[in-house]
């Protein structure tokens, strides 16, 4: 598990059976839900995974949950670290304390207050560092050398990836006859465990991933055939500013994974006709796919596509419209 | 279907039953979500029955598409008429779609554009007419002797109150062992509705209602033990302006319905933490009941109570906080 972070293995399908096994007792069976409005708006046949329902807010959960239950009773004895201000700290947090066992995370200063106060609430032992990449991969460093915590990281892990994975093995099961599917893309925990499932499951299945046009670090990387590792993201989609990590880069390629970029004008859009049609909230990282579908309507049309709603954390006193 | 709005005769279990086959075709079984934070800040055991999730994003398609496919196919040919800038026009405009017949929808001036807009796309018939009880009344009675179209009224009808009653049938077979139940309360069709299916099931079911304090003539009905024909209603709830009917005020003195009544500003609160915590999209007529558990958690305390969340057709440029 203490693997630098861009060399976790990925996990293959009996790893993420496995996972869906070790969270069954603890996530949620999130719903699969349509819309006749947004059918006819895009020409495809959508079928929406509710993970802004699932525990936490976020899918993130599942990776959380993966990583905690796979640790050995020894590792597992001095609990858990990772550096997030968002949805995996809070989803490590929750996790943690189904096993009863302590999580650190790093919280880089000026971090939305109200996702903090989550982590907080979820049982988390809070440490505070300046908001730069560096400064968050030492405190956590500091924290496991200290502690004893195991890194669980956000998504260059193979359990965690693994346990991403599973919303698509629940999809694939709740919509049958899928053709496609689509996940907004960040680090790549969600796509590259998608992407592993939905070719052991049908290798013809088309994969699509959605990207900020401010932060297109897999769309250039995929272009340029090398990973790009380093950009300085410029997107109001806060889960999805982080590069794309490198053995999830590798899924992406292998899988052939076309990435749609999508600006935040189109991504706000989307956003509102989720909220408006499908009367989920969900934030705003979680919209970029309907604004794919909308931007590439040839890429989807008469097509069944397995759509994943990623989470619906947001700050109803800062809409972004 | 014609007879004077307040002496439609409640229906039975049986006629409750058969509106569940006769509009199993077209409305959707919508989900029972939870919420652990909600289950702690009420202490109570939650089951939201999301009704914003059903077709038109109101439970009304239900009563209106069993309305619609009551009719014999006499009746039937010349369409049906009401009155409603809200989810029943809505509802009535759909559910006449599936049987591919005619709808009139009588809106008076000054109704909120979105949701006429959203009437005109379900291919209704629209009829302007003054924004008063009156003017509402006498010009969906000139459609109907024009047209002959039925009136199907949006709350004292018997197969509107036999459909909004298959809510309540889902529920309790979804959610097993229930010991509360709670709606909104405005016409009362949900409500009479509700009561009936309950007490049928298990007679030793709590039932209770929720109401603005700015429209609290069920409230004060039950109290005087006489139905309210008259009030001015000042709320924000434009789903719950109505008054109620008689033998929807009937069927809640039978059925010993409890009604709490609630500000509008601890429903718009109830409604943020509806929209933050179960990241449900709900008008804020809907958030009423969640008002109504915060605010009496005596009544409630360690009960599993089934939630009615009764639409989700909002104006996201004008969020009422």
């Amino acid at each position: 598990m203490k693997m630098p972070e861009n060399n976790a293995a990925l996990p293959d399908i009996g790893q993420i059976h496995d996972a869906a096994a070790r969270i069954a007792p603890h996530a949620r069976i999130t719903p699969v839900l349509r819309s006749a409005v947004l059918d006819a708006l895009t020409g495809a046949e959508l079928h929406f995974k509710c993970e802004n329902l699932q525990r936490g807010g976020a899918f993130k959960f599942r990776g959380a949950c993966n990583a905690v239950w796979a640790l050995s009773e020894a590792q597992a004895a001095h609990g858990v670290v990772t550096h997030s201000s968002g949805n995996h700290g809070n989803a490590l947090a929750l996790a943690a304390a189904t096993r009863g066992i302590s999580a650190h995370v790093v919280i880089p200063e000026g971090a939305v207050q109200a996702k903090v106060a989550a982590i907080q609430r979820a049982g988390a032992i809070l440490h505070r560092c300046a908001p730069t990449q560096a400064a968050r991969e030492q405190a956590a460093t500091e924290v496991q050398q200290r502690s004893g915590a195991v890194l669980v990281h956000p998504y260059a892990d193979t359990q965690v990836m693994a346990g991403q994975g599973t919303v698509a093995l629940e999809l694939l099961r709740q919509a049958e006859g899928l053709d496609s599917l689509i996940t907004p893309i960040g680090g790549g925990g969600l796509a590259s465990g998608t992407a592993i499932v939905a070719h052991a499951h049908d290798p013809a299945l088309q994969l699509f991933g959605a990207e900020p046009q401010g932060a297109d670090d897999a769309a250039q990387s995929l272009a340029q055939d090398a990973r790009l590792d380093s950009m300085t993201p410029d997107t109001l989609c806060d889960g999805l500013r982080a590069l794309i990590g490198a053995s999830n880069f590798e899924a992406l390629r292998q899988h052939r994974v076309t990435v749609i970029t999508v600006s935040d004008r189109e991504t706000i859009a989307a956003m509102q006709l989720l909220w408006s049609e499908l009367k989920m909230v969900v934030e705003v990282s979680s919209a970029t796919v309907l604004a794919a579908l909308l931007k590439k309507p040839a890429q989807f049309a008469g097509r069944r596509v397995g759509v994943v709603l990623t989470g619906g954390n947001v700050d109803l006193q800062a809409l972004p419209w």
